[in-house]
Protein backbone atom coordinates (compact mmCIF):
# COMPACT_ATOMS: atom_id res chain seq x y z
CA UNK A 1 0.00 0.00 0.00
CA UNK A 2 0.88 3.59 -0.66
CA UNK A 3 0.35 6.71 0.53
CA UNK A 4 -0.92 9.98 -1.27
CA UNK A 5 -1.33 12.71 0.86
CA UNK A 6 -3.30 15.26 -1.25
CA UNK A 7 -4.97 15.80 -4.36
CA UNK A 8 -2.87 14.07 -7.06
CA UNK A 9 -3.16 12.46 -10.25
CA UNK A 10 -2.25 8.87 -9.90
CA UNK A 11 -2.99 6.48 -13.14
CA UNK A 12 -5.02 3.52 -12.54
CA UNK A 13 -1.91 1.27 -13.92
CA UNK A 14 0.41 2.68 -12.13
CA UNK A 15 1.89 0.20 -10.38
CA UNK A 16 3.52 1.39 -6.60
CA UNK A 17 4.61 -0.90 -4.04
CA UNK A 18 4.23 -1.05 -0.40
CA UNK A 19 5.58 2.03 1.86
CA UNK A 20 5.85 4.75 -0.97
CA UNK A 21 4.84 8.15 -0.05
CA UNK A 22 3.91 10.80 -2.36
CA UNK A 23 3.28 14.37 -1.90
CA UNK A 24 0.54 16.95 -2.77
CA UNK A 25 -0.02 17.55 -6.17
CA UNK A 26 2.02 15.20 -8.49
CA UNK A 27 1.04 13.01 -11.66
CA UNK A 28 1.82 9.71 -11.60
CA UNK A 29 0.83 7.99 -15.16
CA UNK A 30 0.17 4.71 -16.74
CA UNK A 31 2.19 2.33 -16.13
CA UNK A 32 4.51 3.62 -14.22
CA UNK A 33 6.62 1.32 -11.77
CA UNK A 34 7.71 2.96 -7.62
CA UNK A 35 9.25 0.01 -5.59
CA UNK A 36 9.11 -0.13 -1.85
CA UNK A 37 10.35 2.57 0.27
CA UNK A 38 9.97 5.43 -2.25
CA UNK A 39 9.16 8.56 -1.04
CA UNK A 40 8.28 11.43 -4.13
CA UNK A 41 7.98 15.05 -3.49
CA UNK A 42 5.47 17.38 -3.88
CA UNK A 43 4.52 18.71 -7.51
CA UNK A 44 6.54 15.26 -8.89
CA UNK A 45 5.39 14.62 -12.72
CA UNK A 46 6.33 10.78 -13.54
CA UNK A 47 5.06 10.11 -16.77
CA UNK A 48 4.46 6.08 -18.54
CA UNK A 49 7.69 4.86 -19.00
CA UNK A 50 9.58 5.62 -16.16
CA UNK A 51 10.74 3.10 -13.06
CA UNK A 52 11.80 4.25 -9.88
CA UNK A 53 13.54 1.32 -7.90
CA UNK A 54 13.58 0.20 -4.16
CA UNK A 55 14.35 2.83 -1.63
CA UNK A 56 14.83 6.04 -3.75
CA UNK A 57 13.96 9.82 -2.87
CA UNK A 58 12.43 11.73 -5.05
CA UNK A 59 12.66 15.48 -4.26
CA UNK A 60 9.95 17.86 -4.63
CA UNK A 61 9.25 18.82 -8.26
CA UNK A 62 11.15 16.56 -9.89
CA UNK A 63 9.86 16.09 -13.72
CA UNK A 64 10.63 13.22 -15.97
CA UNK A 65 9.69 12.89 -19.50
CA UNK A 66 9.17 10.23 -22.01
CA UNK A 67 9.09 11.57 -25.35
CA UNK A 68 12.79 13.27 -26.54
CA UNK A 69 11.44 15.06 -29.51
CA UNK A 70 8.04 16.03 -28.46
CA UNK A 71 5.62 15.57 -30.17
CA UNK A 72 6.48 12.04 -31.37
CA UNK A 73 4.71 8.73 -31.47
CA UNK A 74 4.52 6.34 -28.53
CA UNK A 75 6.45 3.98 -30.19
CA UNK A 76 9.55 6.40 -30.15
CA UNK A 77 9.27 7.60 -26.35
CA UNK A 78 12.22 6.48 -24.16
CA UNK A 79 12.36 4.65 -20.54
CA UNK A 80 14.06 6.09 -17.52
CA UNK A 81 15.29 4.48 -14.67
CA UNK A 82 16.28 5.19 -11.39
CA UNK A 83 18.12 2.62 -9.56
CA UNK A 84 17.93 1.45 -6.05
CA UNK A 85 18.68 4.20 -3.00
CA UNK A 86 18.97 7.10 -5.77
CA UNK A 87 18.63 10.38 -4.25
CA UNK A 88 16.68 13.16 -6.61
CA UNK A 89 17.26 17.01 -5.20
CA UNK A 90 14.03 19.47 -5.52
CA UNK A 91 13.23 20.92 -8.80
CA UNK A 92 15.06 18.45 -11.18
CA UNK A 93 14.61 17.42 -15.35
CA UNK A 94 15.24 14.40 -16.21
CA UNK A 95 15.50 13.82 -19.77
CA UNK A 96 14.27 10.19 -20.98
CA UNK A 97 16.07 7.52 -22.05
CA UNK A 98 18.04 7.86 -18.88
CA UNK A 99 19.92 5.33 -16.36
CA UNK A 100 20.02 6.85 -12.94
CA UNK A 101 22.49 4.36 -10.61
CA UNK A 102 22.37 3.14 -7.79
CA UNK A 103 23.28 5.58 -4.76
CA UNK A 104 23.29 8.18 -7.14
CA UNK A 105 22.69 11.78 -6.10
CA UNK A 106 21.36 14.18 -8.39
CA UNK A 107 21.90 17.75 -6.97
CA UNK A 108 18.91 20.42 -6.86
CA UNK A 109 17.91 22.40 -9.94
CA UNK A 110 19.84 20.12 -12.05
CA UNK A 111 18.58 18.27 -15.63
CA UNK A 112 19.96 15.07 -16.34
CA UNK A 113 20.75 14.61 -20.08
CA UNK A 114 22.72 11.37 -19.59
CA UNK A 115 23.23 8.00 -17.71
CA UNK A 116 24.84 8.73 -14.41
CA UNK A 117 26.83 5.88 -12.65
CA UNK A 118 26.44 4.17 -9.57
CA UNK A 119 26.95 6.16 -6.06
CA UNK A 120 27.98 9.64 -8.21
CA UNK A 121 26.79 13.04 -7.20
CA UNK A 122 25.89 15.04 -10.46
CA UNK A 123 25.01 18.46 -10.39
CA UNK A 124 23.84 21.17 -12.97
CA UNK A 125 22.35 21.94 -16.43
CA UNK A 126 23.18 19.93 -18.07
CA UNK A 127 24.32 17.49 -14.91
CA UNK A 128 28.31 16.66 -14.71
CA UNK A 129 29.93 14.47 -12.33
CA UNK A 130 30.50 16.12 -9.05
CA UNK A 131 32.19 13.67 -7.05
CA UNK A 132 30.94 10.46 -4.83
CA UNK A 133 27.75 10.47 -2.75
CA UNK A 134 29.57 9.17 0.78
CA UNK A 135 26.18 8.54 1.92
CA UNK A 136 25.44 5.86 -0.59
CA UNK A 137 28.80 4.43 -0.22
CA UNK A 138 28.41 3.80 3.69
CA UNK A 139 25.00 2.37 2.91
CA UNK A 140 25.73 0.09 0.23
CA UNK A 141 29.07 -1.67 1.93
CA UNK B 1 -13.77 23.99 -27.18
CA UNK B 2 -10.96 22.43 -25.64
CA UNK B 3 -10.45 19.54 -22.78
CA UNK B 4 -8.80 20.14 -19.64
CA UNK B 5 -8.04 16.88 -18.18
CA UNK B 6 -7.81 17.80 -14.34
CA UNK B 7 -7.55 20.76 -11.71
CA UNK B 8 -6.85 23.83 -13.29
CA UNK B 9 -6.82 27.18 -12.84
CA UNK B 10 -8.58 28.35 -16.18
CA UNK B 11 -9.45 32.32 -16.11
CA UNK B 12 -12.55 32.85 -17.75
CA UNK B 13 -11.42 35.62 -20.08
CA UNK B 14 -8.71 33.27 -21.65
CA UNK B 15 -9.35 32.50 -25.36
CA UNK B 16 -8.49 29.00 -25.78
CA UNK B 17 -9.02 27.65 -29.43
CA UNK B 18 -10.69 24.18 -30.45
CA UNK B 19 -8.80 21.05 -29.60
CA UNK B 20 -6.49 21.84 -26.97
CA UNK B 21 -6.14 19.30 -24.61
CA UNK B 22 -4.69 20.96 -21.01
CA UNK B 23 -2.91 18.68 -18.42
CA UNK B 24 -3.50 18.27 -15.05
CA UNK B 25 -2.35 21.58 -12.36
CA UNK B 26 -1.87 24.36 -15.04
CA UNK B 27 -2.49 27.76 -14.30
CA UNK B 28 -3.91 29.50 -17.74
CA UNK B 29 -4.50 33.37 -16.69
CA UNK B 30 -6.93 36.17 -18.24
CA UNK B 31 -6.36 37.04 -22.01
CA UNK B 32 -4.13 34.37 -22.90
CA UNK B 33 -4.74 33.05 -26.42
CA UNK B 34 -4.25 29.60 -27.56
CA UNK B 35 -4.57 28.68 -31.10
CA UNK B 36 -6.56 25.16 -32.02
CA UNK B 37 -4.82 21.75 -31.84
CA UNK B 38 -2.08 22.88 -28.84
CA UNK B 39 -1.18 20.37 -26.14
CA UNK B 40 -0.52 22.13 -22.40
CA UNK B 41 1.27 19.66 -20.48
CA UNK B 42 0.64 19.31 -16.81
CA UNK B 43 1.91 21.85 -13.91
CA UNK B 44 1.89 24.69 -16.48
CA UNK B 45 1.94 27.97 -15.78
CA UNK B 46 1.05 30.88 -18.49
CA UNK B 47 0.04 34.37 -17.13
CA UNK B 48 -1.70 37.39 -19.29
CA UNK B 49 0.30 38.53 -21.89
CA UNK B 50 1.03 35.11 -23.59
CA UNK B 51 -0.19 33.97 -27.03
CA UNK B 52 0.19 30.70 -27.84
CA UNK B 53 -0.30 30.01 -31.70
CA UNK B 54 -1.65 26.82 -33.84
CA UNK B 55 -0.41 23.21 -33.18
CA UNK B 56 2.27 23.87 -30.80
CA UNK B 57 3.42 21.56 -27.62
CA UNK B 58 3.66 23.23 -24.52
CA UNK B 59 5.46 20.21 -22.52
CA UNK B 60 5.14 19.39 -18.80
CA UNK B 61 5.72 22.58 -16.29
CA UNK B 62 5.94 25.17 -18.57
CA UNK B 63 6.47 28.39 -16.75
CA UNK B 64 5.90 31.39 -18.67
CA UNK B 65 6.26 35.05 -17.33
CA UNK B 66 4.70 38.50 -17.93
CA UNK B 67 6.53 41.04 -15.41
CA UNK B 68 10.36 41.13 -16.34
CA UNK B 69 11.45 43.51 -12.90
CA UNK B 70 8.50 42.12 -10.68
CA UNK B 71 6.77 43.18 -9.38
CA UNK B 72 6.31 46.07 -11.43
CA UNK B 73 2.86 47.76 -12.28
CA UNK B 74 0.66 46.21 -15.19
CA UNK B 75 1.68 48.40 -18.14
CA UNK B 76 5.36 47.21 -17.64
CA UNK B 77 4.65 43.65 -18.48
CA UNK B 78 5.67 42.35 -21.88
CA UNK B 79 4.37 39.86 -24.28
CA UNK B 80 4.99 36.52 -25.14
CA UNK B 81 4.42 35.20 -28.31
CA UNK B 82 4.93 30.96 -29.32
CA UNK B 83 4.43 30.63 -32.97
CA UNK B 84 2.66 27.75 -34.66
CA UNK B 85 3.98 24.92 -34.29
CA UNK B 86 6.82 25.25 -32.04
CA UNK B 87 7.26 22.71 -29.34
CA UNK B 88 8.60 23.28 -25.97
CA UNK B 89 10.26 20.38 -23.89
CA UNK B 90 9.28 19.87 -19.96
CA UNK B 91 10.02 22.30 -17.52
CA UNK B 92 11.28 25.41 -19.63
CA UNK B 93 10.87 29.14 -18.36
CA UNK B 94 10.25 31.75 -20.60
CA UNK B 95 11.10 35.28 -19.86
CA UNK B 96 8.86 37.85 -20.93
CA UNK B 97 8.91 39.77 -23.86
CA UNK B 98 10.36 36.77 -26.09
CA UNK B 99 9.33 35.46 -29.49
CA UNK B 100 10.19 31.59 -29.90
CA UNK B 101 9.91 30.98 -33.61
CA UNK B 102 7.32 28.87 -36.09
CA UNK B 103 8.29 25.48 -35.48
CA UNK B 104 11.45 26.07 -33.22
CA UNK B 105 12.12 23.72 -30.57
CA UNK B 106 12.82 24.11 -27.13
CA UNK B 107 14.79 21.61 -25.07
CA UNK B 108 13.46 20.27 -21.56
CA UNK B 109 14.92 22.44 -18.28
CA UNK B 110 15.80 25.20 -20.84
CA UNK B 111 15.59 28.95 -19.77
CA UNK B 112 14.81 31.14 -22.77
CA UNK B 113 16.12 34.30 -22.34
CA UNK B 114 15.78 36.03 -26.25
CA UNK B 115 13.82 35.43 -29.25
CA UNK B 116 14.44 32.51 -30.98
CA UNK B 117 14.16 32.02 -34.88
CA UNK B 118 11.85 29.93 -36.57
CA UNK B 119 12.74 26.26 -37.16
CA UNK B 120 15.46 26.41 -34.86
CA UNK B 121 16.65 24.28 -31.56
CA UNK B 122 17.23 25.91 -28.51
CA UNK B 123 19.00 24.20 -25.10
CA UNK B 124 20.40 25.44 -21.86
CA UNK B 125 20.23 28.31 -19.36
CA UNK B 126 20.06 30.90 -20.61
CA UNK B 127 19.25 28.66 -24.17
CA UNK B 128 21.35 29.13 -26.73
CA UNK B 129 21.14 27.75 -30.57
CA UNK B 130 21.90 23.79 -30.58
CA UNK B 131 20.67 23.37 -34.39
CA UNK B 132 18.04 23.43 -36.48
CA UNK B 133 14.32 21.49 -36.17
CA UNK B 134 14.35 18.76 -38.63
CA UNK B 135 10.66 17.49 -38.15
CA UNK B 136 9.48 20.34 -38.20
CA UNK B 137 11.29 22.27 -41.04
CA UNK B 138 9.87 19.10 -43.02
CA UNK B 139 6.72 19.39 -41.63
CA UNK B 140 6.66 23.58 -42.97
CA UNK B 141 8.01 22.44 -46.72
CA UNK C 1 -5.56 37.72 7.55
CA UNK C 2 -3.79 35.91 4.33
CA UNK C 3 -5.36 35.25 1.49
CA UNK C 4 -5.32 31.98 -0.74
CA UNK C 5 -6.50 32.36 -4.32
CA UNK C 6 -7.19 28.46 -4.98
CA UNK C 7 -5.81 25.20 -4.00
CA UNK C 8 -3.19 24.95 -1.67
CA UNK C 9 -1.81 22.54 0.85
CA UNK C 10 -1.15 25.38 3.70
CA UNK C 11 0.06 23.64 7.06
CA UNK C 12 -1.81 24.38 10.32
CA UNK C 13 1.34 25.80 12.08
CA UNK C 14 2.55 28.09 8.80
CA UNK C 15 2.93 31.26 10.75
CA UNK C 16 1.56 33.87 8.17
CA UNK C 17 0.98 37.76 8.35
CA UNK C 18 -1.33 39.95 6.98
CA UNK C 19 -1.64 40.83 3.42
CA UNK C 20 -0.26 37.93 2.25
CA UNK C 21 -1.50 36.43 -1.20
CA UNK C 22 -0.63 32.70 -1.94
CA UNK C 23 -1.29 31.49 -5.40
CA UNK C 24 -2.70 28.84 -6.93
CA UNK C 25 -1.45 24.83 -6.16
CA UNK C 26 1.48 26.25 -3.48
CA UNK C 27 2.67 23.98 -0.28
CA UNK C 28 3.74 25.60 2.15
CA UNK C 29 4.71 23.68 5.21
CA UNK C 30 4.96 23.58 9.16
CA UNK C 31 6.43 26.15 10.93
CA UNK C 32 7.11 28.35 8.06
CA UNK C 33 7.31 32.20 8.53
CA UNK C 34 5.90 34.45 6.54
CA UNK C 35 6.03 38.54 6.68
CA UNK C 36 3.93 40.91 5.47
CA UNK C 37 2.76 42.30 2.00
CA UNK C 38 4.43 39.35 0.25
CA UNK C 39 3.62 37.61 -2.94
CA UNK C 40 3.75 34.13 -3.28
CA UNK C 41 3.02 32.94 -6.92
CA UNK C 42 1.00 29.94 -7.68
CA UNK C 43 2.71 26.20 -7.66
CA UNK C 44 5.46 27.16 -5.26
CA UNK C 45 6.77 24.94 -2.77
CA UNK C 46 8.15 25.89 0.68
CA UNK C 47 8.65 23.78 3.20
CA UNK C 48 9.18 23.51 7.07
CA UNK C 49 12.66 26.06 7.60
CA UNK C 50 12.33 28.56 5.25
CA UNK C 51 11.55 32.21 6.69
CA UNK C 52 10.59 35.16 4.33
CA UNK C 53 10.28 38.34 5.56
CA UNK C 54 8.19 41.70 4.67
CA UNK C 55 7.67 42.97 0.97
CA UNK C 56 9.20 39.74 -0.60
CA UNK C 57 7.73 39.03 -4.07
CA UNK C 58 8.39 35.21 -4.99
CA UNK C 59 7.24 34.27 -8.00
CA UNK C 60 5.64 31.39 -9.33
CA UNK C 61 6.84 28.02 -9.36
CA UNK C 62 9.48 28.92 -6.06
CA UNK C 63 11.23 25.82 -4.93
CA UNK C 64 12.69 25.95 -1.08
CA UNK C 65 14.29 23.41 -0.02
CA UNK C 66 15.49 22.08 3.89
CA UNK C 67 17.62 19.07 3.37
CA UNK C 68 20.94 19.44 1.94
CA UNK C 69 21.44 15.36 1.25
CA UNK C 70 18.32 14.02 1.33
CA UNK C 71 17.08 11.62 2.84
CA UNK C 72 18.82 13.39 5.96
CA UNK C 73 17.13 13.92 9.87
CA UNK C 74 15.27 16.51 10.85
CA UNK C 75 17.84 17.60 12.80
CA UNK C 76 20.40 18.24 9.71
CA UNK C 77 18.25 20.74 7.67
CA UNK C 78 19.07 23.40 7.12
CA UNK C 79 17.21 27.09 7.48
CA UNK C 80 16.80 29.56 4.63
CA UNK C 81 15.96 33.21 5.12
CA UNK C 82 14.80 35.61 2.22
CA UNK C 83 15.18 39.23 4.12
CA UNK C 84 12.63 42.22 3.31
CA UNK C 85 12.11 43.19 -0.29
CA UNK C 86 13.88 41.03 -1.96
CA UNK C 87 12.03 39.43 -4.90
CA UNK C 88 12.47 35.82 -6.80
CA UNK C 89 11.87 35.93 -10.08
CA UNK C 90 9.90 32.57 -11.79
CA UNK C 91 10.85 29.07 -11.57
CA UNK C 92 13.60 29.64 -9.14
CA UNK C 93 15.34 27.08 -6.77
CA UNK C 94 16.57 27.67 -3.63
CA UNK C 95 18.82 25.51 -2.00
CA UNK C 96 18.93 25.18 1.69
CA UNK C 97 21.11 27.04 4.61
CA UNK C 98 20.87 29.95 2.10
CA UNK C 99 20.30 33.91 2.93
CA UNK C 100 19.03 36.28 0.43
CA UNK C 101 19.45 39.68 1.42
CA UNK C 102 17.15 42.39 1.72
CA UNK C 103 16.23 43.97 -1.87
CA UNK C 104 17.84 41.14 -3.65
CA UNK C 105 16.69 40.16 -7.10
CA UNK C 106 17.01 36.72 -8.33
CA UNK C 107 16.55 36.28 -12.21
CA UNK C 108 13.65 34.13 -13.26
CA UNK C 109 15.18 29.69 -13.70
CA UNK C 110 17.41 30.34 -11.07
CA UNK C 111 19.53 28.42 -9.10
CA UNK C 112 20.30 29.70 -5.86
CA UNK C 113 23.72 28.04 -3.86
CA UNK C 114 24.59 30.57 -1.74
CA UNK C 115 24.10 33.71 -0.23
CA UNK C 116 23.06 36.53 -2.48
CA UNK C 117 24.21 39.80 -0.42
CA UNK C 118 21.81 42.71 -0.18
CA UNK C 119 20.67 44.97 -3.12
CA UNK C 120 21.83 42.75 -5.92
CA UNK C 121 20.81 40.68 -8.68
CA UNK C 122 22.17 37.09 -9.18
CA UNK C 123 20.71 34.68 -12.14
CA UNK C 124 21.94 31.12 -13.54
CA UNK C 125 22.69 28.00 -12.36
CA UNK C 126 24.39 28.09 -10.33
CA UNK C 127 23.36 31.85 -9.75
CA UNK C 128 25.97 34.35 -9.48
CA UNK C 129 26.11 38.17 -9.25
CA UNK C 130 24.53 40.50 -12.47
CA UNK C 131 24.50 43.55 -11.60
CA UNK C 132 22.64 45.93 -8.60
CA UNK C 133 18.87 45.81 -7.50
CA UNK C 134 18.51 49.67 -8.35
CA UNK C 135 14.79 49.40 -8.09
CA UNK C 136 15.39 47.82 -4.74
CA UNK C 137 18.05 50.76 -3.83
CA UNK C 138 16.12 53.32 -4.43
CA UNK C 139 13.31 51.98 -2.52
CA UNK C 140 15.48 51.66 0.08
CA UNK C 141 16.60 55.70 0.29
Amino acid sequence: MYKSWGISNIYRNACIDDDVNIGWFCEIGDSVKIGKNVRIGAFSFIPEGVTIEDDCFIGPRATFTNDKNPPSRKEDWLPTVVKKGASIGAACTILCGVTIGEGAMIGAGSVVTKNVPAGEVWCGVPARKMGDNEISISYRT
